[in-house]
């Protein structure tokens, strides 16, 4: 592996492949491309290339493996783990997908969508609309994230109760391999046991592996029937029985299940336009109910009011409402996906993203707001999230008037506190943000050397010159 | 990779592990572990090895790598393409994991249970059942076939359509390395973005990768409704809009969607006891159309009426039967799963497990019909499966009164034409049952050079000494 900066006669080979007008250099054009979402990393690079085909994208895989040149694919740069942004003082170039944006086919007989990897998220959920049908993957920076990242990263988001993540959303894949060939996976099948399953290992590999350039993805019925509750509860015990409740009479039609704590709600209330508290009552904690229906709106109305009921009824709702339109159903996600963005104005945010068994859920929040305050006593800990998949975003705002920077250099020590409960679980570090470089020595920390051995042979066998997207997910041996 | 007996002390060695009683050697013993499902193949082998922990698997491994002997694991012995016996003229030694039987947890709050490898599979259902939950993955052999096998095979079944196969059931698996190094990733978590899918990768590996011993699988609360209908109708065209017209009013409460020609209504009606044509009417065509609903009797009763109204009204449905009782139902799906031994009275028959997209089903049908009466006048097309998984068993029984050795010498020839259909039709020429022996040749054949490239990397990375299965999925270098 190379950490030097190619020489200009290399930079100038290229540039040549996506032509002058789609290659950035300098620090102006390309200090979009090196800065992490949220600001924690900024990396380096001398050069960005926008492909405009697969076989750019080839050409430049084949160029880079014959000059050892590290290359790092990146979406919509809206991931949380630095895994799509350069490292910090080498010379990697960045390879934006963003100019493949093309839908290649939708098929509402077929029920599939194939894309080209720079299509926005948005946009394919747009597509699909338009054809009656449902493109599931649902996410706060869907307006900019990318498809390919979000295949890179197994991407999770609103809708994985019903659906899954993305991994079960995808029936084949295009990839660009480190040497430029082409692995066209572009299956539109339902069931295809016909060897090893690269596809799967490609889905979440981060961009260590190959390139990701194109992807079939399933489309889905739109319900019929849609309700959405909001209903205040008096523990996470409460929720959890309530969730169960849920799964148990709606099956695949409870469609999300999200969990938020009364801080939650005074964030958005205080910092977001157009946000208010949809009840009069305050309660300890509130959870979103979603229940979507193929057959009929009757049928999702019938659902929710029997699980209103029966929550009242055994005393685990405190108090409820139900969105009269779809307006007011929006409304009610709106809140929930701006849980991220109100806690900004709060000032630092120290953030999780993990995931426990779904039954362990109140003993590991128990016992890591205890073990979490008793390191900082007053910080707010805000940790909401899908809690029908086990997946909470346990974040910690700073104490009230505390110094930023000195909470922010809080974070190992913060995340090392919770991470330790998460393991007690038996639980996941990361459960939908990947690993990139935030957590990359931490998960070669805490797993069993065999894992990661495992995992390095396969970055070998597939990325021998080490080129692709290097020290991201994995050490470099 | 050696092909020599292993020496008597060397077969000592391997029996020490486990023990002499749970040893077999000698032809009559090993019998029943050579021979492939279906008799087409009859392996070899000095030693068959039933080992009863974990422990003695990883044992039994590490002898194995040290002295290069070939070692080929076993579940319920129900394969259908050679993957699970011992190669012909060679000294492979088979692992047997029937030993390995024991449900290691079942959660009924966690939704899950962790079931040694060697688990049948109906005894897991059983052990669901009696908490009240289902699991849902259902097969012809689901009486002798183990976890373990459905595993390394990626078993789908009936309930793919709703449930999918087990790869999607699958939470955790712990695997046993050629080595004897013990991969622990029995984990209990609906996300967790850690790193590479080893998972999935030895999910559909066929052993060949390692040895699977246990796994965690997702169990779900029990439908409240559940509806199971019989169609008759006059085309695969009718049958395919019928299908559409199912997905889109049921949604995910579609759990199985099954085609047959009269010709399986014949065959099972004459060779199976107690099954009966349930219709007083002849069709050219019978789907058998499963409804399973959580939230009650009625809505799966609402929804059943529905669509056959709909399918009525529209002309898709020239007759029609609801089963009246849960025996009922079980009555018809088991005429569904008479299919395959229904045939065997008939005389031989070639068969093929292909896949292609669902909307191409009718297409595929005719043409490979006219494809195999041209070249087999009088064969008896019975085709039939999981249509809503775009999974046809497209079967050949032989012409009345031909002689089925000369019949069964023309398998290659009848595959080569009808997988050139599949292949038209970008379909899969294994949708479920894998690769084994019986197809790996023609699988390299079809594929792109770098797609078995990267498998090739894959299986050198994972068993560099190349003990494991050889010769399965992949043809040696």
């Amino acid at each position: 592996m190379v950490s030097v900066i190619p020489s200009p006669e290399l930079i100038a080979s290229f540039v040549d492949i996506v032509g002058a007008g789609n290659a950035l250099t300098g620090a102006e054009n390309t200090a979009p491309y090196i800065l992490e979402s949220r600001g924690l990393y900024r990396g380096t690079t001398p050069l960005v290339l926008k492909p405009g085909s697969v076989g750019e994208v080839s050409r430049i895989m084949r160029l880079a493996t014959e000059t050892r040149t590290a290359i790092v694919p990146q979406g919509g740069n809206t991931g949380h783990v630095a895994g799509g942004v350069p490292r910090e003082g080498k010379a990697d170039i960045v390879l934006s997908l963003e100019r493949l944006n093309r839908i290649r086919d939708i098929d509402p007989v077929g029920n599939v969508v194939v894309a080209d990897a720079g299509c926005i998220l948005a946009d394919i959920q747009r597509a699909a609309d338009a054809i009656d049908r449902l493109f599931p993957l649902s996410l706060g920076s869907e307006g900019s994230a990318q498809i390919g990242g979000n295949l890179s990263t197994n991407a999770g988001g609103t809708a994985v109760l019903a659906y899954g993540n993305i991994r079960q959303l995808c029936l084949g894949l295009e990839v660009v391999l480190p040497t430029g060939e082409i692995w066209n996976g572009l299956r539109r099948l339902k069931k295809d046991n016909t060897g090893y399953d690269l596809r799967d290992l490609f889905i979440g590999a981060e961009g260590t592996l190959g390139v990701i350039t194109g992807a079939v993805l399933k489309l889905f019925p739109k319900p019929r029937g849609h309700q959405v509750a909001f209903a205040g509860l008096a523990s996470v015990e409460d929720a959890l029985t309530l969730f169960d409740r849920a799964s148990d009479l709606c099956g695949p039609a409870l469609t999300g299940f999200e969990l938020m704590p009364r801080l939650g709600i005074e964030f958005t209330t205080r910092h977001i336009p157009g946000v208010r508290d949809p009840m009069d009552t305050v309660h300890k904690w509130y959870a979103l109910i979603d229940i979507s229906t193929s057959d009929s709106p009757e049928s999702a109305e019938r659902m929710v009011q029997s699980l209103l009921q029966a929550g009242i009824t055994d005393g685990l709702i405190e108090n409820a409402v139900l969105a009269q339109s779809e307006a007011k159903s929006k409304a009610l996600w709106h809140m929930r996906e701006s849980m991220s963005p109100a806690q900004k104005p709060e000032g630092g945010s120290i953030k999780h993203d993990v995931s426990v068994p779904v039954s362990s859920i109140p003993a590991f929040m128990a016992e890591a707001d205890a073990a979490v305050l008793k390191a900082m006593p007053g910080a707010r800990i805000c940790a909401f999230g899908h809690m029908g998949d086990g997946n909470i975003h346990y974040n910690i705002s700073q104490p009230t008037g505390a110094d930023t920077r000195a909470f922010l250099d809080r974070w190992r020590e913060m995340n090392a506190i919770v991470h330790a409960i998460v393991l007690k679980h038996e639980g996941s570090i990361s459960a939908e943000h990947g690993i990139g470089q935030l957590k990359r020595d931490e998960l070669a920390a805490i797993r069993a050397p065999i894992e990661i051995d495992l995992m390095r042979r396969v970055k070998h066998a597939f990325d021998p010159a080490g080129i692709m997207n290097p020290e991201k997910l994995l050490r470099p041996d």
